[in-house]
């Protein structure tokens, strides 16, 4: 990131969001994402390989978050335990934003690219933590179900929590993503619990 | 399909795997593929929309499977019997000619695209089994959430099968994938169960 442009890469992503809730993510050019944000094709492709990844521009700090947190759950916590505490700080991050949030998850989903790129991109923070749990010591296959089982859960309070339209009648701090995630994980557990054919 | 070529497709896929095999799927053409199979290139496009699909076109049977089987299973029968049926039967599928299917995973395990293309589809079972299960008066977010950590075990089972070397001493019946994918989503259900903060 040049000195120069202070905050290039967020007038970026802000300008690429603007436009593809405007005029669609495939009409959209990279042309006009960088004319917006009042600078140039190259500085875009200086922060982003492409115009896909505008809209994922927080995965490595998500993969960096998701694996910091499993490292540091203490020695006694289940390997459920830590990939819950995971995905409640990954939750919490979302929260910070939820206007922003809601904005770029109705432009994603309007895409077959963009889901696509989405499930790619929910299976890397599944391995990093399958990887996370492995240093801990987690033998497999339950580091794997764990992570995996977690992404699930993940998958679906998301949405929920997308859905819920904000400022609604009788909308509480339930409804708050890591709080969400928790009780879908609790959930999770009730429905997997519920099996005659054991 | 042609009546004059009565089994064009799977000579194709035959012909697709074998070339995948020995020279990578990025330097195979379909033009190679229709050669190799003895037919045309205009016959490819004909079964397969491109060259990705030719490893995935059990796809659509896979999906009418799964749903079946939930919609078959007994009224008694809890989300989570209904999604373990469904993926033992998709499984059993896989079992009947292992070789392919380990040839299949190797060609896909070594490409990106075609990793995320599988992860496409297995996002389509799990929405297929969701809207199964919904048919079924399953209500929200217990359909997604059976759904979800039923891929989730599937995905692990299906690795674990796929890594176990066949003909290796010691490799025992409970290898078969019908029965890796029960005893997976049993192993799911303990590590879920074991959560200190709930």
């Amino acid at each position: 990131m040049g000195r120069w442009e202070p905050n290039g890469r967020g007038r970026l992503a802000e300008a690429a969001l603007k436009l593809y809730a405007e005029q669609g993510f495939e009409r959209t050019t990279v042309t006009e994402i960088a004319e917006a944000a009042g600078l140039t094709e190259r500085t875009f492709f200086r922060h982003f390989a492409d115009k896909r990844e505008v809209l994922f521009y927080g995965t490595e700090m998500a993969l960096d978050m998701l694996t910091r947190t499993i490292a540091e759950a203490p020695a006694s916590a289940s390997p459920m335990d830590a990939v819950g505490a995971a995905l409640e700080s990954f939750g919490a991050f979302f929260q910070e934003d939820p206007e922003r949030v809601r904005r770029r998850d109705a432009i994603v989903s309007a895409s077959t690219e963009l889901r696509e790129r989405e499930l790619v991109k929910l299976d890397a923070f599944a391995s990093a933590m399958v990887g996370a749990l492995r240093e801990r010591g987690t033998p497999e296959p339950a580091a794997s179900l764990a992570a995996e089982a977690g992404i699930a859960a993940f998958k679906v309070a998301y949405a929920r929590w997308v859905a819920a339209e904000p400022g609604k009648t009788g909308r509480t701090d339930e409804q708050e993503l890591p709080r969400l995630v928790r009780k879908t994980l609790t959930e999770l557990q009730e429905i997997l619990a519920d099996r005659a054919s054991v």
